[in-house]
């Protein structure tokens, strides 16, 4: 195996090293974890840069910059890894497997620096090859193909789906949209999907968005976008940025298509909020503490504690709204007693918000929220 | 134009850049080609390695190799230009307009070393997102869609289509067939193309291919199928490989579809045999020189000198046959005194002989072709 | 609504008539069976030939036969409620409605004279409309759209699914095929679909052939492709007889893919062999007196007694092999105590088997089953 | 072929008879004139009603109205050929080969009532199978398939299209749209296309609209949509009327997705206006001429003397301007010395219109239109 690996990346494998990289990709598969991670150790180890050579190429370039020096310091900063990677993917289907090595890698290599450096190299050129330009987004509809379909009940990470009618409740009204983002050399598996309500003013309980009774709505009549659920779907994609132009997209995309639409916001989980809290108060108190907590619990880096709240303000979205009792389910009420938040998408105000919590963290939020996070500090516990 | 550019590769230009990059890129198109270089400049110098930053941050990770040292060297080690480029990518389409930025940049920056090096970083991450992975291969034929076949008009640089009946010839009968690969962020725009001939027996003039009055064959009946032109489309994505494999994949294809076809081989012009041989001696000693040419003739670097035969021999493929008075253009009089050459794609050699050419330069041909070689040295011009 | 249809097929209503047919189809669809009987018999009697017409304008073509009066005949011979029906169909949508109107009448008419002759017009035109020609053969596959799969679960007629597990071990398996009959008009509705197994030799029971756990086999090393469901999809398009050739278009196609498969045979129920026999004799007597069913138990018009054999010998199939204990469900056990049977479609045959029973009823037979029957006549029950 | 004929509509023929049809097919295709001439003939003779057999069924039906005395009427009033061609339509493709058949029968059998009467059963299939409901509307574009504007180059009967490069002009700008019928069994001939000027105003000229160096207008600023050119495209379609709705249907749309469009005209021809006229008068006087013509030259069944006049008037469309000068071409000389007429859809008014053209003849015109054609009575020419 190091062996053709060697000479995919030797100068002859350039051109010839289909067959090579195809017996790569397939005795990989065949793997067990063990030899996975040994095959990760070499790539780590014997494919990395030779510090000398960089430093000596730099010089030669630094000395007399010119096309052929800086090409040779590009050779020998970059680790021959990378180039195996790209090599690889030269194979028809190689991306999807690819990334599947990545998830291997992520599992298995979580704590070995030189693993984890690995896992850098796979990020980088996944970060290149995922770029937000070559990715289309696809409605996911009752028309949609049934082996596409069964991934979506698989990989929906937030409300879970019980069933093809469940699924089907979620998809067929015309009140009810999903979005999805592929990649074009992996036809068959959704990156990321967002679920949508089209509903008359927010909603405050994710079991009336989802319930099987509710009336339905005519698409015209909504003025309200709510982004229900959205769920990443390949682990071996962990960290790479796409998502978060997918909402802002839909959000476009649908005040297009029904111009009725005024208000684009989500229904959002809090799932560190009873952790932090460590344990729930009386229940009248949860929707002032949720909003101190989403306001002003923080990460050390300065960052908001909650990672659902990171995402969405990282996005550009504010903190619209807060909602007592709005998921019972039972893992509603452990992670956050019942309470959920809703982002807002003000498409108007997403870029600004963007640059004040990227270059400041500041966390925008409406007054309403600010006025209930106000009741905490004046209000003890 | 140049904060716009700063800002998009800053921190917060990763998830709100889309708008900057949209209007850089529009900038960019509007521009005349003294902005344009002075752009690439910028891009080149202000946007370059810092070679200090690099040796820090090699030194600290030679230090204490860890995920955060070989962040930060992977990092100083690529220049900004190339985060700009895969920023600008996000918008839809961008990926067209920068393949025309690199033909802009080829064009104007061809005796300036730092724009030679502003190419690599282009080179680099085209050959990156033009992994024959991603590449598509699809047929082209009397049924593609018009705008897709003024192209192919356009395109086409070695046998000129003069009309669309021209075209018609190449693509609607039965015993001739067009295969093209396409990129899928770039869906109207073909790569490179190979037209292809279904004949009985290896032809021995481009001329009778070519003929309006030739009579047709069925593909069943077909042993060869011969590759008489092979066009690159696109000048920014000159010297990215993927042309290697268009030949070898569509020779695989068309053994599955038609087996009656046993020989693969090209109808391929000799370019450079007038500019070695400075004066055409009389015809019948065209065929001995043409083969001692191929055979014989080097750069300096002892590649072959002639382009068309770096090219397939590169590919794998071996010199078949030399056919004089096979191409009575004015063109193919002027560059090779109506000889052609028919290259052998042998799918169950290629690989080795790829092999041996990659190592050690070595021309491999028919022994036919070997004694015409050997016919030049014996008898004196 | 009369008034309506009587504006629709006079001389105006040919170029006008979209908003009419538009609204006479709205107000069919609302209405409730006694309103829709009352609209059939209006049409069964108001737009009913008129017998002095016909016989005046026949008179008149026998004494002058020319374009004019063969004209006046030809609108006097067709009821005027055919013309209603073509010019209903102008609407986009149209003619699934008019199947559904189809059902209907069917359902509503059954035992009413006028109405049975109303439906041979509707029969008349949908014969026409749905010929073979216009039809087109798609397979259904696990990657089909959820909202065709859906109805392939709600129209199997013969082995119920019982969920989208069962659907998928139906559907995605490589030795597993399905393939629809649809319309142009009407493209998310299938009209009639076969289900196959792909085996090795001819099995022997439905629940090994529908069996959870058996295990897979490579399509290639496949020598028997198996029809094992056949189901109609449209009440409303009872008689027409596109069902004919579905299998034996199915087989010639799979016959070309897979070169490997050289026997096509049913594996088929028995649906009348219980109610012939009155009640079940012992176990082992079943497959004999089923043979002597399916050869001699035959309608007064001649035909066989059995719908599913008439069906299968009407496309020119033969009685194959009876299979005793092959059908284990409830309603196996209930129609024909178990026993199934096998049709074999052989392609070179099927023409003049067709002809020998289109003309003297002849049922062609095995040896096998011709001796199985022959024991029913020596040994009494 | 007679032989193979009578078999095919035997009650064999109804499930075996595909090869059967496949082989008259292809041998009709080989027939020269005088061959499908007797064939013709065959039909219309040999498989004509029977009289006798008519009246027969007619009386038992009448004595006895049921089910089988009226499926004996149907089958005795319905000429076998009839189902002939209907079983010959069960071959894939057939559709197209039945309509060159008619296209055949009209060419030969023009002044032989019997063979005119057999092109009445032709045509009462042809209604049915090319009903409205069955046809597919589809944009014409320079992205279309090359196989398919060639047809267009081909098939174009008002402004001959004299290149690739004048087709180019047709399609490509955004203020130009063409669009076609197609019947789902011809994918691959347009039935009938519509050529659209969306422009500023009406225009006045042909040349004007179809210049090579007119400035284009974005399509959001146009307020007029011009149909300047529709052509049948099937010589064996001929009086079959879906061509009614193409215009009406197109309008509807282009108003849907372009709502600054208000005005809906053509700009046509008048093809009959110098055989009425006989030599054409001074160039002034032309107009006034023009629109008395238009307004008052009749046939004897009282309908308009110009066939595009009674096309429009009979989709309910209005005269509405005559213009001078209009067609500079040759052709536009000969017919009308240069003037033309642009006829108006209002759609709130065509339902209208068309009941009062068809109902009284009504032709209905603009106020300016009518008062020129007063200036002819009172001036003499």
């Amino acid at each position: 195996m190091e062996e053709l690996a060697a000479s995919l990346v030797s100068a002859a494998g350039e051109t010839s090293g289909l067959a090579m990289a195809r017996q790569i990709l397939d005795r990989y598969t065949a793997m067990d974890d063990a030899a996975k991670q040994g095959l990760f150790v070499h790539l780590a180890t014997a494919m990395n840069i030779a510090p000398n050579a960089v430093r000596d190429s730099l010089a030669a370039y630094e000395a007399s910059p010119s096309k052929t020096t800086y090409r040779a310091f590009m050779a020998a900063a970059e680790p021959q890894r990378q180039e195996l990677i790209r090599r690889l993917n030269q194979v028809p289907g190689a991306t999807g497997v690819l990334v599947g090595m990545r998830a291997d890698l992520l599992r298995l290599g979580e704590s070995e620096p030189a693993l984890q450096a690995l896992d850098l190299d796979f990020r980088h050129l996944f970060a290149s090859w995922f770029n937000r330009g070559f990715l289309v987004l696809r409605p996911i509809t009752w028309e949609s193909p049934a082996h596409i379909l069964e991934k979506i009940i698989a990989y929906e990470a937030v409300h879970t789906i019980d069933s093809w009618e469940d699924l089907r409740r979620r998809l067929a009204p015309a009140d009810r949209r999903c979005f999805a983002f592929f990649h074009p050399s992996m036809p068959d598996e959704p990156l990321i999907f967002v679920e949508v309500a089209l509903t008359d003013g927010v909603p405050t309980s994710i079991q009336s968005v989802l319930s099987e009774t509710r009336t339905q709505l005519a698409p015209e009549a909504a003025n309200t976008a709510v982004f229900y659920s959205i769920s990443n779907c390949q682990e071996g994609l962990a960290s790479i940025s796409f998502g978060n132009s997918l909402i802002k997209q839909v959000a476009a995309d649908l005040s297009v298509v029904l111009p009725g639409l005024t208000t684009f916001v989500t229904l959002s989980p809090i799932p560190g909020l009873m952790t932090w809290l460590e344990t729930a108060p009386e229940p009248d108190r949860m929707p002032v503490l949720a909003a101190q907590y989403l306001l002003e619990a923080k990460r050390p880096d300065g960052r908001p504690r909650d990672p659902v709240t990171r995402f969405h303000l990282g996005n550009g979205a504010e903190v619209y709204a807060v909602h007592a009792n709005a998921d019972k389910s039972a893992k509603g009420m452990a992670q956050s007693a019942g309470v959920m938040v809703s982002y807002l998408y003000d498409l108007d105000r997403v870029a600004q918000n963007h640059e004040r919590y990227a270059t400041g963290h500041e966390v925008i939020a409406s007054p309403e929220v600010h006025s209930l996070a106000a009741q905490a500090e004046t209000i003890p516990a």
